[in-house]
């Protein structure tokens, strides 16, 4: 690997500010404590460590705009954190995927009005080529030429891909004990992929370190993540206008680091505010495993702290035990009226085989989880089966072929024959 | 499986042509002997043997009536054999996947103006979607409620999908060799999957026995294959939609059993004349392996004799040793000044991470066998460098990772510490 020596024009708060064109991001803010600083490859407050988020100066942006744009996430450049210019650069043009009809599915869990938001149509597979290609876009503007991240597998497919289009160097850390087809979709791609002795939350740790060793090095998720967050927000805008330009009354998004789930809520928040939907009013519901629920936990004992978990689930996309947004995701959930669930393992591979047989949609595990805990939360009476309800679907089911390997396969093997076909499917000739 | 009793309202010819809605389809023609029939679900000519062809009376179709479409096929349907309320019945809605601007792999072979089509982006990651769409319209129309079919695997995935979401029964003949990917993400659709033992040959001498008996199976590329055919051509509209209503100078498409290019040939005719594009020539080249390369043999040995073969090459979906349209192809191919080569499996392993490092897309084997024929072709001199050139990416890498999974994975497996990063980077500190 031959990483740019050259690092980013500026890694410290304010001085590249004024220099910089993203778009209509105005600047940084804590989300703790309101402190604002100008925009830089900044994530946390220097007055109380809090995490920083972009704050905007949207100009007049109206729905005739946006529908002549192009059929990516570029549709809504003007609500996120990029140069004007950003379609100019090769990235993967990720995003406006398909809004799904879900009637077969909607009958079996008893929701009569449901869409699956299926991400698995993304150029790689998840919604986190939404993230990175805002994080790269960003990162070239902030003077980055390296993309890194740690990863439970999407982002590392999504960052290693994206490097690679775009003529950057990459270096991306996983858990060693990722799914196959994770790792080699990242490899590759020519990526410098370090599999790392630990769990997702130590990987995680390291990068925090290596941020601030390696300054050249743009980790999209740690020292350049209020960018890259912000790349969720361009599934809300998608929900939002492919319903007719209209704030489904459900949503119910998985929850790893809770980030996509926040700026969910934060875009159908701008849509409101920048009159592009009527009037609305929204609940956004949390789906974690099992095996991994700190989030989901801390929402039943109705407390604010998030305490570190070590995982243990299928979910493994998911399995993040410390999750950074966690208190934002329980604020966002109280606030609309939502709650955050869990469900088993085995609730989660029925669900990914319920949505593949009644809609045709192969999703990962964290589908799954989202489809689970849908049904869980509606039995509980916390979903009404009457509302708009919108689940996220957001990786794909050939990343995670081991966790249904055993349950599905051929009806039978036969020879060649009609006679032996119909035998096999019980046909009577 | 419980599969449906009724039959198809017609299985014979020209009885149900009156009553039926495909659109601006008004016959079957035979590519042969041009005799013509009423439209049904015939795929042989009853005068000599010959393969059946839709034949259409276009009305007046425009570039802003298509514009004003849909963001899938749907938005070609007055070009295709499928009724006008066709987006009314639940289906995948493929199509209008993103057309890559490729100057990192331009650069790499040799291109100067270098597109890829990455149809990887589909619901089931490969063209077949297309396929499917039109073929399941058509068969709802012709009266059928199964949907069935031989595959090498994509259209596995495709036809499973697709009647899991119509909420039709589906019967899937695969090889018992295929990957373990393509077999999980067909069963995992709860279709009646069939595992043979043969090579796709005799599995699809198989289905058209069956075809014969079961009369109440759509077969979509046997009994039905000429309406799923016609679905290749929306490969044709969106490439020239896309560069602006403009034909390419050059085509590059993979070769199965050759439908997919004749197809492609079709529509950019059909475009021309109706006025959708300006005046154009276009050259369309054959991709094969070495391992299976009948068309390319036939090709070279400058006859129309397409001679089975029997197939050995990493391959598999492209693993077709006796192919229906090989004739039809070798004349599309003489008639635009293309060629027909193939390229071997270290030459396919070789494109498949040539592509994904300078584009990041991450093709099925078959991706491969396009790149590698380009730059033979363009090594041959039979590509121009210079000419408008679309290169056609069909399948996605994560159902073929075994032919890559020896070649690529991670750079070092490291404990959790920033030290042991920069040490297997090399990177001093
Ligand atoms: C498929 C999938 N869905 C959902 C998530 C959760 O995203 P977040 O970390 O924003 O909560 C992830 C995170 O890796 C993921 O891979
Ligand atoms: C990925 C892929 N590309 C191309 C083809 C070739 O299609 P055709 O049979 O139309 O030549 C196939 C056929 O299965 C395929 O799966
Ligand atoms: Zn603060
Ligand atoms: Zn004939």
């Amino acid at each position: 690997m031959t990483l740019t020596e050259s690092g980013p024009s500026s890694t410290t708060s304010g001085s590249a500010g004024s220099s910089l064109d993203l778009g209509p991001a105005a600047a940084l803010a804590c989300r703790a404590c309101g402190h604002r600083l100008a925009l830089a490859a900044e994530f946390a407050c220097p007055q109380c460590f809090g995490p920083l988020e972009v704050a905007y100066e949207f100009g007049r942006v109206t729905r005739e705009q946006i529908e002549r744009g192009p059929k990516s996430l570029w549709r809504y450049k003007d609500l996120l954190p990029v140069p004007s210019t950003v379609e100019a650069h090769p990235n993967m043009d990720p995003g406006f995927t398909r809004l799904v009809k879900a009637d077969r599915l909607g009958a079996e869990l008893g929701f009569r009005n449901l869409w699956v938001k299926d991400d698995t149509g993304n150029p790689t597979h998840s919604f986190k080529d939404r993230v990175v290609a805002v994080a790269l876009a960003a990162a070239r503007e902030l003077g980055f030429r390296v993309l890194a991240c740690p990863s439970t597998g999407n982002l590392a497919n999504a960052t290693a891909a994206a490097a690679a289009r775009a003529g950057w160097d990459s270096v991306v850390l996983i858990p060693s004990s990722l799914e196959r087809a994770k790792v080699i979709m990242t490899a590759v791609y020519e990526t410098s992929l370090l599999a790392v002795d630990g769990t997702y939350d130590d990987v995680n740790r390291l990068a925090t370190e290596l941020a601030f060793e390696q300054e050249d090095w743009a980790f999209v998720n740690v020292n350049v993540r209020p960018y890259y967050a912000e790349g969720s927000k361009s599934l809300g805008y998608e929900i939002a206008e492919q319903l007719g330009w209209r704030i489904p009354a459900q949503t119910v998004v998985p929850v790893a680091s809770g980030s996509q789930l926040t700026k969910i809520d934060k875009a159908y928040g701008e849509l409101v505010s920048l009159g592009l939907v009527d009037g609305a009013e929204w609940r956004i519901s949390g789906a974690q495993a099992a095996g991994c629920s700190p989030v989901s936990t801390a929402f039943a004992e109705g407390t604010d702290v998030v305490r570190p978990q070590k995982p243990d689930t299928i979910a493994r996309s998911l399995a993040i035990g410390n999750p950074a947004d966690g208190p934002y995701v329980l604020d966002a959930v109280r606030r609309t009226g939502g709650t955050v669930t869990d469900v088993t393992d085995d609730e989660v591979r029925d669900a990914m085989r319920l949505l593949a047989r009644t809609e045709g949609i192969f999703a990962e595990t964290a589908g799954g989880v989202t489809v689970a805990n849908a049904r869980k939360q509606l039995e509980a009476g916390t979903l009404d089966p009457d509302a708009d309800t919108v689940l996220l679907i957001t990786g794909d089911g050939l990343k995670t072929l081991d966790a249904i390997e055993g349950q599905v396969g051929p009806t039978a093997t036969v020879p060649a024959t009609s006679a032996a076909v119909r035998e096999a499917l019980g046909i009577s000739s």
